[in-house]
Formats: C-alpha cells, sequence, structure tokens
C-alpha cells in the first residue's frame, strides 16, 4: 500500500472494515521503515523552518480516533521532532460550560496558529458530529427549535466543509488523521493502563464502557469521514495497532503535506538588503 | 415609510441613491418618536432579561458606516438602555500583527457573545470586504497564490453567508445595520471635530481623506449589502443624518429582532422546585 491508499479526498467511499488495523505484510519491514520516520521528521523540520520564515500558509494536522488508538503517543513521539516554537498543539477535551455557551465552533477558532505555524488538534471540531452524534447529545442542547432538526449532523457537515474550504481560501491547510485501532488491540491498552502503574493516569473506566458502542462509533465514523473529505481537506486513516507503523505512515503524511505546500525563505527585503554595505562596515569597524 | 422599507432581506435590489439619509416627512413627528424610542427601549430590555435567563439564543447587532456617521453615539445612546451584564460591545479597530497573522474571521469569532447575550459589533468582518476591497489590501495580504483569485470578494461574500448561515443553524441572529450618512452632513460633523474641544478626540485626518472615495465606497456597500442580505441575517440601511431618528429606528430594529425571537423564562427545575416547602419552611423559622 502507498499513502495514496490511505488517503480519501472525496473521490472514493471508505469502508472501514476493508481498512487495515495494522502494518500486515510491512511488518517485516519494521527496521527500514522506522529509519525512514527519522528521515522524513529530520526533511519536515527544514520544511517547518521555511513555513515559519515565510508566514504565508499555516497548516492543522486534526487527529481523531478511538481512546487507546495513539494520539497522545503520535504527538509525543511524531510532532516532538518539530521546532515547538511553530508548532501549537491543542487537546479539545470535554467542553465546559464557557464552551457549551457559545456556538460549537468558538473554541476550535480560538485555538487557530497563526499562518508560518503547523497546529495539531488533539480531537477537534469533528467531535461534535462523532461523540455527539453517537450519543445523541444535541437532543440536550439549549437552542432554539429551529436548530434541533433532523438533518442536525448533515447540516454539521456542512458547515465543517465551508470552514475547511474557507480555510483552504484562507493561507491554511486541514488534513485529518483517523487512528483506525483493532478492537483487540484496543482492549490489550486498556488492559495496560489498569495494570502498569505509569499508565493508571491515562486510565478512564468512562472511556471503556465506550467499547460496548464500538459498531456505532464504526458507522458514525465512516459516515463523517465520507462526508467531509474533500481534496483541499482529505482524510487519513490510517492502521494504528503497530505504533511505529502509525509514526511511519504519520511522517509520511506529515512530509507529504509540507512538501505539497512548498514554502520558500522570503527574499530579503529590498531596503534591509540596501544597508548591508553599511552595516558590514560598521560591524568590522567595532 | 415603515421598517421594513429600510429592510433588505435579499428579496428586492438595494439601490443607495434611493434611500434617504434623513428623517424627511417625519422631522414634524420628533417628540412623539423621541417618546417611542423610550417606550420601545423599555421594553427591549424586558425582553433581554428573558433572552438572558433563557440563554438559548443570541443576538449580535453589526453596526456598519462611513466615518462620522454616528456608530459610537448610538451604543452610547440606545444600547446604554440595556443591562451591560447581558451586552457584549467589541469595536474592531484596523487589524493588529496577531489579527493578520491568522484567517480575517479570528478576531471576529474571539468576539461572539454567549447565547443568552446581545452583541454589538463596532464595524464588523464587513470591513474585510468593504475598507479591504476599496483600497484592495488584499493585494499586499502575505498569501499563498491559490488565495489571491480575481474573485477574492465574492468568495468573501460567500464565506460572510456562508458563516451567518452558520450562526443561525447554531442559536444565533445576526443583524447588520449601515447608517446612510450625507457627504454634507459628513462634512459639517466632521468640522464639528476640529472647532470643538470636546470633539478633538474623534478627530483623525486620515478619515478625512477617505472622503475622496466617497462614490467608491457607495459602491462596496451597496454591492456588499446585496451580496450579504438574506431572510436570516438581513441589512438594515438607516438614515443618519438626523440622530433622533436613527435612534428611533434602531430602538425598532432591536425590539421587532427581539420580539421575533421571543425568549421566554425558564421552567422552574423539577428538583429545585420540590424542595420549596421545605426551603419556605426554613426560611420562616430563622
Amino acid at each position: 500500500m502507498s499513502l495514496k491508499d490511505y488517503c480519501f479526498d472525496g473521490k472514493r467511499t471508505l469502508k472501514l472494515k476493508e481498512m487495515p488495523t495494522d502494518a500486515g505484510e510491512y511488518k517485516v519491514q519494521k527496521s527500514e521503515l522506522t529509519a525512514q520516520t527519522e528521515e522524513n521528521m529530520i526533511r519536515a523540520a527544514e520544511l517547518q523552518e521555511k513555513l515559519y520564515s515565510a508566514k504565508q500558509e499555516g497548516v492543522i494536522f486534526a487527529l481523531q480516533a478511538r481512546d487507546a488508538a495513539g494520539k497522545d503517543s503520535l504527538i509525543k513521539k511524531i510532532f516532538s521532532r518539530l521546532n515547538p516554537a511553530a508548532l501549537k498543539i491543542t487537546s479539545f477535551k470535554v467542553p465546559n460550560k464557557t464552551d457549551l455557551a457559545h456556538d460549537y465552533m468558538w473554541r476550535i477558532n480560538r485555538a487557530m496558529p497563526e499562518r508560518g505555524t503547523i497546529g495539531v488538534f488533539n480531537r477537534s471540531h469533528y467531535e461534535d458530529v462523532l461523540v455527539v452524534q453517537v450519543h445523541q447529545m444535541q437532543k440536550d442542547y439549549n437552542l432554539p427549535p429551529r436548530c434541533k432538526t433532523e438533518d442536525f449532523f448533515e447540516r454539521r457537515y456542512r458547515q465543517l466543509n465551508n470552514w475547511e474550504e474557507y480555510l483552504w481560501e484562507n493561507g491554511y491547510r486541514m488534513v485529518k488523521v483517523f487512528l483506525n485501532v483493532s478492537r483487540e488491540e484496543q482492549k490489550q491498552r486498556f488492559m495496560d493502563r489498569m495494570e502498569l502503574p505509569e499508565k493508571h493516569w491515562k486510565l478512564s473506566v468512562g472511556d471503556m464502557k465506550e467499547r460496548a458502542l464500538w459498531d456505532e462509533y464504526e458507522r458514525v465514523f465512516e459516515d463523517c469521514i465520507n462526508a467531509t473529505a474533500t481534496e483541499h481537506a482529505p482524510w487519513y486513516v490510517l492502521p494504528a495497532d503497530n505504533k511505529w507503523y502509525t509514526r511511519y505512515l504519520m511522517s509520511e503524511v506529515i512530509l507529504k503535506t509540507l512538501e505539497s505546500m512548498d514554502p520558500q525563505f522570503p527574499p530579503l527585503d529590498a531596503e534591509e538588503a540596501a544597508k548591508i554595505p553599511m552595516v558590514m562596515q560598521e560591524l568590522e569597524s567595532v
């Protein structure tokens, strides 16, 4: 499989059951691909430097997944290779009272990175069509009746598509990543959280209850990804059972995205350039 | 003329030259209409209290105008009649460096009032299709080439319409007001700013230079209003030469908007209600 086999940009339909959750035939290539991951991130950091210098375009990687699929460790292990000065990580937890008193995109907009910066959303605006849809939370929202329509989530898909088109037209790229973990692997990771003291802090019994809704989440993830996969804001559905392989693929996604943005160091300002001979002379003399 | 003659909601085309800039035949009714303004705002404050208690819907009044058309004094004289605890005024000045490093709606989104609150935008997201269009500022924006298209402002109109539709679908109303001042009245007000010490602080020679672009602003205001007037986010084009008349019309716009929202005090929570007899007894005994 090449990276484009994991990419959904609106031209084909995702069927989650047909997508791999592990490295499969690539397991034998673990050492080469792990080395490639390192190389990819070195190259990505070079491109980030150009992006940061030009400040012309921004990019956001939005990570969505079931619990224990590895979002946090992907950030720790992969995005850590980038310059944190030009990186903005935002973790979206359960919305607080102030968030809920506003429109649902309010907290997302506040997290927008400046152009020239790489943003990472650990969970994102997609929570508002995923967990909200699975649990039908919108029914309890304090909204006027006109807003609580039968097509509530179709409207939200349209709203999200409109927003991502707006970002594209205003100097941003949105790249959406779904970490596709298997039911068995998730179970094992939950077991680890219960058994290993250094993983206790990740433990939430509430998370585990969501396993009972496995099929419903699968249906909603699939529906959502198909409704919001576009050329300018694609989804990548990455196998998440083997962390080294997810990291390799994520490094490919980051590098491919930055390469397609093709950032360039800005030219020296003409006024500044004109002063160089004089300043050089001054530097020599002191 | 009734209020709907000043309203543009997409069903008819605005021709600014045909719209009055002063009170015209209503000048003789100044005292009745001024009294009516007071009554309207008392009623509006009552409805604001219900809106604030219910927290189900929010509303934003966005004020746009040429310089010296009276935006600031309208806020001081009319919105001052409302409870400031449920009122959020945001003045949008020239975007700063942090604003410009983000997408143009970033600073607007940060100013969103909570539902239950009345927001006032003194200037707004429309600056980005008005002053920017007149001065063709987008040409100097540090944006990737794909964003600097021939149809830059048509795209922005679409983006603004999408956003206002999103607000409507998520519990907000957006009411847009253009204060229509005449060239002669603006000149007089600028003269006052130069001559009266208590108005010196409002003086900006830069503002006055914009008068040379009067016709270009007229064309752009008209184009923008026609492109963004919708049923759920209408424009009101209010004559602004006679401040008492503008205030009267603005009070009508506020009252009509709040009446159509029809806010209701929320019912007493059943759990709280069940405790009332006990608590009453306690209150009696102490």
